[in-house]
C-alpha cells in the first residue's frame, strides 16, 4: 500500500494511503498512541524513521475513512535529507558516452566496477504537478540565457527509512532493510548548462533547478522482481549478490504522446548494491535520503529514458501525435512519467 | 561575535556566543519572548532563519552568564541543509589540473567564466574534534581497501541564514544578506577513491565520509576584506562586482608542524558571486545551506591548502618538526586548520 501526505481542504496535512482513486486517512483510524502520532505528522519522515514494524502497522490499517483523491491536496511525501543520483543503466550510460565523448570509449573505465553516482540538490526536489520554470544559466563562454536543451530523465527514486551510523558500512545483504519504498523521479536537466559547467566536478546548475517525484511511496514488497544476467566482470565482494532488478513497465508521455516505453529491469546495478556502495566508505544513511537510479534506457530507440537519447542530442526529432516534432522541451510542454504500480509524476514547462 | 551551540554538563544544548575562552549563555540573558526561544534551540537554524535583526539582537546581549570554554560541550552549530563545494582558488585549481591532467590545459575552459562547484554530502558534516576513520573503498579496478591517499582541504564555509524562494535568482548585490556567517572547513578527501570514481559525474565517496567544520560561526562583518585585481575575462553581468576577498590569514598544522600558511584573499570568486551563481538557474537557498569555498592555495609551495599539492601527489614529501615526513595522512595524525578570527577546526585520523 503506497503512502503519501494529503490534506482535505482546510485541514492539516497528514499521512494517507492510496487505494485506487481514494485516499485513506490512516491517522483517523489508528488507536491513540505512538502510531497515531507518526501518522498525524505532515511528512512521512517520523514513520520512515520508526522502522519496518511501524511501516507494516500503518499499512495494515484497513478501516480508515476514505476521501476521493481528486478532493484532497497532495504534498511532497517526505523531507529529503541527501539526494544522490546514480547512473546505473548500461544503455543510458553508453548512449550518453557516445553522444558526449564520440572519440573515446562510450563507458567510463569504472562503470562496470561500481555504481557511479553523485550528490544532487535536495532543496529543489518538488512533488508531481509542480511547474518547472525554464532555467537560465551559462550556455557557453560569455553566453547567458534560458536553456535551449531542456530535458527529462526517467528514473526510480529509492527512499531511505531507517538510518545507519557514520563509520559503519551497510552490508549488501542488509541494504534493503533501510529502504522504505520507491517513487518515480524526473531529473529535469538543462543539457547546455550541464555540458559547459560539468568539468571537472560533475553536474551542478544543469540539474539543481528542479527534480520531481511522485506523490506516493510504494513499498519494495509491492513491486515484482526479475533475474538478470550475471554482471561482467563480477563485482568486488561488497557488491556481490544474485543479479536481480525490479520488473516495472515504465513510459514517458510528452503532451500525451508516449515517446518511450522501457522497464526498470534495464538497471545494471541494484538498489541494494547502490546502498552498499554509498556506505562503503563509512558514510551514514539518514531518514529521507533519496537515491535516484539514473536514467533508465533499454537497447532500442523507443526504450530511451531521456530526450538527449531519443533525439540523439537534437539530430533526430521525435514525432508527436499532434503532428509536431520535438528535440528538447518547449514552453508549455507537459511530461508525464508512468510506472506500473508506481503511478505517475508530471510537470509542465513554463517560460521564465 | 561568533555564535555556536554548547551545553554545560548535564544541561540541554543551546545557542552560545564565544568571548575569548568563555561561552556566553545568551538564552539565559534574553528577555522572555521570541528571541529567547530562538536562543534556547539546540541548533542555530531558527535564529539563522529569523534574519539580520534577530542576529543583531542576539549579538548585542552583553550581560549573559559566562562558562569557561573548557567546561562545556560543543556541538555541530547548525543542521546542514544542502552542502555545495566550490573550486574558487586559482592556484588550487591550477595545481590540481597540472597533477591530474598533465597533458592538458591546467584550468578547465569554464573556470574563469563561472565559480565551478558541485554538491557534497550534508549528512556527514561533523564538528571540529570528531575523529575521522580512514575510509575504505575502490582504489582502482578490482582493488578494495583503506585509502592510501588520505588528504585534507583548507576551506572557508559560508552558512546561509535567510532562505530564498525557488525560481527567484538572488542578485549579486543582495547575496550577502543571505549569509549568516563563516566557519573553517576541512573537506577530507581520499584521493585514490576520488580519482577512480570521478568520471564522468565528479567526486562522491572520495569526499562523503566526513567534512569537518569549526564550532563557531563568525559574522561576515567581523572579518576584514581586501580588494582584488579585476577578473580576467570580466565575468557575465550577473557575476559582476568590484573584486574583493576576505583577508584572513590561514594555516594548516599537521601533528603540530605548520605545513602551510595562506590567506583567504587567494579566492578568485567571492561568496557573493557563488550565491548569485548557485541561484541563477532558479535554485532556492535554504536556511543551513553550507557553501565551501574550495581549497585555498597561494602561488608558493608553502601556501598550498592540501597535501595533494604540498607533496605534489606524493612525489615531494613534507618534513615535520619531529623529523618524520608525510605525503598523505597516516593513522593517528592530527590536522588543525586555523584562521585569524575564525578559531580552528581539528580532526585526528583513526585506523579503520
Amino acid at each position: 500500500m503506497a503512502l503519501g501526505v494529503f490534506a482535505p481542504p482546510g485541514e492539516p496535512a497528514r499521512v494517507g494511503a492510496r487505494r485506487g482513486e481514494e485516499v485513506l486517512d490512516l491517522a483517523a483510524a489508528a488507536s491513540a498512541g505512538p502510531l497515531r502520532s507518526l501518522l498525524a505528522a505532515p511528512a512521512l519522515n517520523p514513520l520512515m524513521w520508526a522502522g519496518p514494524e511501524a511501516w507494516a502497522a500503518a499499512r495494515a490499517i484497513d478501516d480508515a475513512p476514505a476521501y476521493p483523491l481528486r478532493a484532497v491536496d497532495l504534498y511532497l511525501p517526505f523531507a529529503v535529507a541527501d539526494y544522490v543520483d546514480f547512473y546505473s543503466s548500461l544503455h543510458h550510460a553508453t548512449n550518453a558516452g557516445r553522444i558526449f565523448r564520440p572519440d573515446g570509449e562510450a563507458l567510463p573505465p569504472n562503470w562496470r566496477h561500481l555504481p557511479v553516482g553523485y550528490h544532487g540538490r535536495a532543496g529543489t526536489i518538488v512533488p508531481s504537478g509542480t511547474p518547472v520554470v525554464r532555467p537560465q544559466g551559462q550556455l557557453g563562454p560569455g553566453e547567458f540565457g534560458p536553456t535551449r536543451r531542456l530535458d527529462i530523465e526517467l528514473e526510480l527514486g529509492f527512499v531511505i527509512g531507517r538510518p545507519s551510523p557514520r563509520g559503519e558500512p551497510v552490508p549488501l545483504e542488509r541494504a534493503l532493510d533501510h529502504v522504505f519504498g520507491v517513487v518515480l523521479l524526473n531529473d529535469w536537466s538543462a543539457r547546455d548548462i550541464q555540458a559547459w559547467e560539468t568539468r571537472p566536478l560533475g553536474p551542478f546548475l544543469g540539474k539543481s533547478f528542479a527534480t520531481s517525484i511522485s506523490h506516493w511511496v510504494v513499498p519494495l514488497g509491492d513491486l515484482p522482481r526479475t533475474r538478470r544476467e550475471p554482471q561482467d566482470p563480477p563485482p568486488l565482494p561488497y557488491l556481490q549478490e544474485e543479479p536481480w532488478a525490479f520488473d516495472i513497465a515504465l513510459e514517458v508521455a510528452l503532451n500525451g504522446t508516449v515517446v518511450s516505453r522501457t522497464n526498470a529491469d534495464q538497471l545494471y546495478w541494484s538498489v541494494a548494491q547502490q546502498v552498499a556502495h554509498l556506505t562503503a566508505n563509512g558514510a551514514s544513511l539518514r531518514t529521507g535520503d533519496l537515491l535516484g537510479s539514473g536514467t533508465i534506457s533499454g537497447p532500442e530507440r523507443h526504450q530511451r529514458g531521456s530526450l538527449l537519447e531519443l533525439s540523439w542530442n537534437g539530430e533526430d526529432p521525435i514525432a508527436l501525435d499532434d503532428g509536431s516534432t520535438r528535440t528538447y522541451l518547449e514552453d508549455g510542454d507537459e511530461v508525464v512519467l508512468r510506472g506500473a504500480g508506481l503511478g505517475e509524476v508530471r510537470g509542465r514547462v513554463s517560460a521564465r
